[in-house]
C-alpha cells in the first residue's frame, strides 16, 4: 500500500495521487528513493527562499533541537528574543514587535482581530484577485474563486478592485492611469462603505498566487494615505512577497511605504519549520500596554522554528539575497519570460519582479479569454493539468494557479539551473499551444 | 535590552515580563542559563506529553533534518505518509485519513468546513464551557469568557450546556442524573434549532482549559446517537486530550464511541514541531473522492513535524504511555490532589482523569463562588497570580486558568518529581486560602 493514500490532500479530489514521493533535497532541487532530480521551480508554495537543505538553516535547527525543541508562550525564549530583534531590524519603520503564529493564514487572523479592537470598527476591506488563508477570517478576506465553497457571507469582509493592467476593471491604458483610478474607486468604496465602519484593509504588497500583479509605483502609498485620511489599520500581507522574494526584504518597500501591521510567514525561515507572524506598529502596541491582547496560541514563538528564522535572516544577510532577487528578475527570468512569450501564442502576458513571475494562459490574446475558467472543474482544467505534467516529465516542479504558470525557484538559484528550468518551460508551453484553435 | 520585550505576547498586557529565560530542558525539567530548574506541572500548555528532549523525537526531527526539512503539500512525502499510518492505527474505527495542519485551532476551521460541505447545512453546535482555538470559526464555537473580545456573533455557533455535576445546570445530583439531564437538554437544543440546520457538533472529550471536565459514563454515547438520529456530523476535539492525555489514546475510548471527525494537535508530538490535523471518517472521505476538498495550508503535512510524531508515537508504544498516564491518575494524582483538597479551605472541587486534573478554587465551599470571576479583569484576578507566582518561586511551572490550577506533568513524570510536585502546591495554596475571609 501507498501511505501517501492515508493523508487527505488540500486542494485536490481524494484518491491515489501520481505525484512523485520526496525523501531528499539540496539547493533547487529535490529527488526520490531512486535517485530521480527536480528542479524546483515553484520554491514548494514560494517559500523555500534559500532553496532546500541550506547548510545554515539545518544546523540551527539541529543545535537548537539539541538544546530546547518546545515552549510556552508563556516563559521567555532566547531565540524567540534573537528572531524578533532579526525580523524588527528589517522590518519597515515603526514595526517594533512581533507577534509569532504557524502561518500565514492565522497572522492574517490575528492581524484583523487587533485592527477590530484598535478601531472599535467591524468591517475590513480586501481586494478581489487575493488569497489571505483558509481559516475563517482569511478566507473570507480572500478574493478569488478558492473563497467560494468556505464563503458564509458573514465576516465583515468588503471587496475592491486593486490595479491590474492587464484586465482593468477601469478601462486605463496606462501604469500611471491605473494607479490613478485604482486610488479613486478605493477612495469611492470606502467613502460608501463609511469610513467609520472599517477597521482595516489587508493587502497583497504584491498580489501573490491570484495573479502574481504588481502595482503600479505609488500605489501603495496612495493606500497608505487614504488609510491615514480615514482611520484605517493599513495590514500588509507579505506571507508570500516578504523576506526578499522581490527584491526586498518587503514588498512594501518598493514603494516605501510603511503598514500599520504585516503579516509574514513562508520565506521567512523558508518554510522549514512551520512559523509566521505579525509585525505589530508602535502605536497598536501601546493600546495593548494598557489592556490584554484577548488571543493566542500553543505555538506562538515557538523554538524550533524561531532558531530557524535565525538561520535564515542571517544566511540573508550574508548573501544579501535581496540583491540576488532583484537581480535574479532583472536580468534573468524577466527577459527570459518575455522571450519565451514571443514564441508562444498561449501566453497572453508576463508580469513579476524579483523571485516571482507569471505565464497567464490565454485563448485569444485580442480578447485576453483565459485558457481556463476562474474557478475551473478539474475536467475545464485539463489544459493547465497538461502543462504541469509535461514539466514533472521533464524534471521541472511547476507552480500551476487557475490558468497562470507562475516561475518562482529559490532566490539563490544558479543562472545554470534557471536557464535549464526555462528551457523545459520553452517545451512545456507548446503543450498549451496546441490547445489553441 | 531583554530581547523578550521584542516579542508580542499573547493572552496578556505588553510590557516587561517576570518570566524565566528557559535555555534547556530534561524530562519533566526546564532550566534557565543559571542553571535554575523548574519542575512542569503543565506540560507546558498540556503538550509534552512525554516531556522536554526526548530522546526518541530529538533524534527523529535531526534525522530528518539532515534529509529534507520541508514539502510542499501537492508532493509525495515518505514520512507524513509514516505518520498518517500511526495515526490511523491507533485512532477509533472508520477514521482511516488524516488531513494534517500546524496546530488544533486549523483543524477545528477544517472540520468545520468538512462538517458544511458534507451536510449542506450551516450552524454549528458547541458547549459552554469548551475552547476551541483563536481563529474566527474556533473562537466563535468557544464557549468560555476567550470569546468575548473577538465574538462578531457571524459564525453560525449555538451553544449548549454539557454535563458539569459541580456547577449542574440542571439541578443533577449524581453523575447518572447530569448525564440524562445533559442529553435531553442537547435534545431539546438540536429540535429547537432545527436538525436540518445543524451541520456539525463540536465537542472535547474532556473538556480541557475551561475547566478539566470529565463527562459522565455514557455521555458521549449519547451525543453519537443524537448526532446519528438527525444526521450531524460529530467532531471531537481531542487537540489536548488526545495522544493519551487520558489513559487511554484519545478520549473517546473511554466512553467506545468514534466521531465523524477528530481534530488533534499538542500531544501527536508533543509539540517539539508545531502539528495538528483531522482524522476523517471513511463516509466523508468518499464524499471529497468525488468533489474537490476546497482549502488547503502550505504546511500541511510538513515532514520535520510527522518525523516528530512517528518518533512520538513510537516511544508511546514502547512505553505505554496510556498506561502510565492511567496510572498517574488513578494511582498518584488523583489520591494526592483528594488529599490537598482536604487541607485547603480554597479549594471547591477536584476534578481530572488520567495526566489531567483541576482544582477549582472558589471563596465558599458551600455558595462555591469562584475565587475569582469569569473573565476577570487583570485586578480581580490577582489571587491567582499569587498562587502562580507561589509556585514559580518555589521552582514549579504550574497551569492557572480562570479560578482553577490544572495539574497536567508530562505522562512519563516520575512518582519522585510528582511528589515534590504536589508539596509545593500544597504550599502554594495556602496562599489562595489566605484570600478567603
Amino acid at each position: 500500500m501507498n501511505l501517501d493514500d492515508l493523508v487527505f490532500h488540500p486542494w485536490t479530489v481524494q484518491g491515489p495521487r501520481e505525484v512523485p514521493t520526496l525523501i531528499g533535497g539540496s539547493g533547487s532541487h529535490v529527488f526520490d528513493a531512486d535517485g530521480r532530480r527536480y528542479l524546483d521551480f515553484s520554491s514548494q508554495l514560494v517559500f523555500t527562499n534559500l532553496g532546500h537543505q541550506h547548510p545554515r538553516i539545518v544546523a540551527a535547527i539541529k543545535e537548537q533541537a539539541d538544546r530546547l525543541c518546545t515552549l510556552a508562550p508563556g516563559l521567555a525564549s532566547d531565540v524567540r528574543g534573537e528572531a524578533a530583534r532579526l525580523i524588527v531590524e528589517v522590518a519597515p519603520e515603526h514595526l517594533g514587535h512581533v507577534l509569532f503564529t504557524t502561518g500565514g493564514t492565522e497572522a492574517i487572523e490575528h492581524a484583523v482581530r487587533m485592527a477590530r479592537l484598535y478601531t472599535g470598527r467591524p468591517k475590513v476591506l480586501a481586494a478581489y484577485r487575493s488569497y489571505h488563508g483558509s481559516t475563517s477570517t482569511s478566507i473570507h478576506l480572500t478574493g478569488d474563486p478558492r473563497r467560494w465553497a468556505s464563503d458564509t457571507g458573514a465576516a465583515g469582509a468588503v471587496h475592491f478592485f486593486g490595479p491590474f493592467l492587464y484586465r482593468s476593471a477601469f478601462g486605463s491604458r496606462t501604469p500611471e492611469e491605473e494607479c490613478e483610478r485604482a486610488l479613486a474607486h478605493l477612495g469611492q468604496v470606502i467613502l460608501l462603505e463609511g469610513p467609520s465602519t472599517i477597521a482595516g484593509l489587508v493587502l497583497e504588497s504584491v498580489i501573490g498566487s491570484s495573479g502574481v500583479i504588481v502595482p503600479p509605483p505609488g500605489y501603495l502609498r496612495g493606500v497608505r494615505e487614504l488609510c491615514d485620511r480615514h482611520g484605517i489599520v493599513y495590514i500588509a500581507d507579505e506571507v508570500m512577497v516578504g523576506f526578499c522574494r522581490t527584491g526586498a526584504w518587503f514588498g512594501v518597500d518598493h514603494d516605501g511605504v510603511a503598514p500599520d501591521l504585516l503579516a509574514f510567514a513562508k520565506g521567512v525561515n523558508s518554510g522549514y519549520v512551520p512559523l509566521g507572524g505579525v509585525l505589530v506598529s508602535d502605536a497598536i502596541y501601546d493600546m495593548f500596554t494598557k489592556r490584554p491582547y484577548p488571543a493566542g496560541m500553543t505555538y506562538s514563538g515557538h523554538p524550533l522554528a524561531c532558531a530557524a528564522a535565525v538561520g535564515a535572516i542571517t544566511a540573508m544577510h550574508e548573501e544579501d539575497t535581496a540583491a540576488a532577487a532583484a537581480r535574479l528578475g532583472a536580468d534573468v527570468l524577466g527577459p527570459a519570460l518575455r522571450k519565451l512569450a514571443e514564441n508562444h501564442e498561449s501566453v497572453g502576458d508576463v508580469r513579476g519582479i524579483g523571485g516571482l513571475w507569471s505565464l497567464e494562459l490565454v485563448r485569444d490574446r485580442q480578447t485576453k479569454e483565459p485558457l481556463v475558467p476562474a474557478g475551473a472543474s478539474p475536467a475545464d482544467n485539463a489544459p493547465m493539468v497538461a502543462v504541469a505534467k509535461a514539466c514533472l516529465k521533464r524534471g521541472l516542479l511547476p507552480l500551476v494557479q487557475g490558468n497562470r504558470v507562475n516561475v518562482a525557484p529559490p532566490l539563490n538559484v544558479t543562472d545554470t539551473d534557471a536557464a535549464a528550468g526555462l528551457a523545459i518551460l520553452d517545451e512545456a508551453l507548446s503543450v498549451a499551444d496546441a490547445y489553441l484553435s
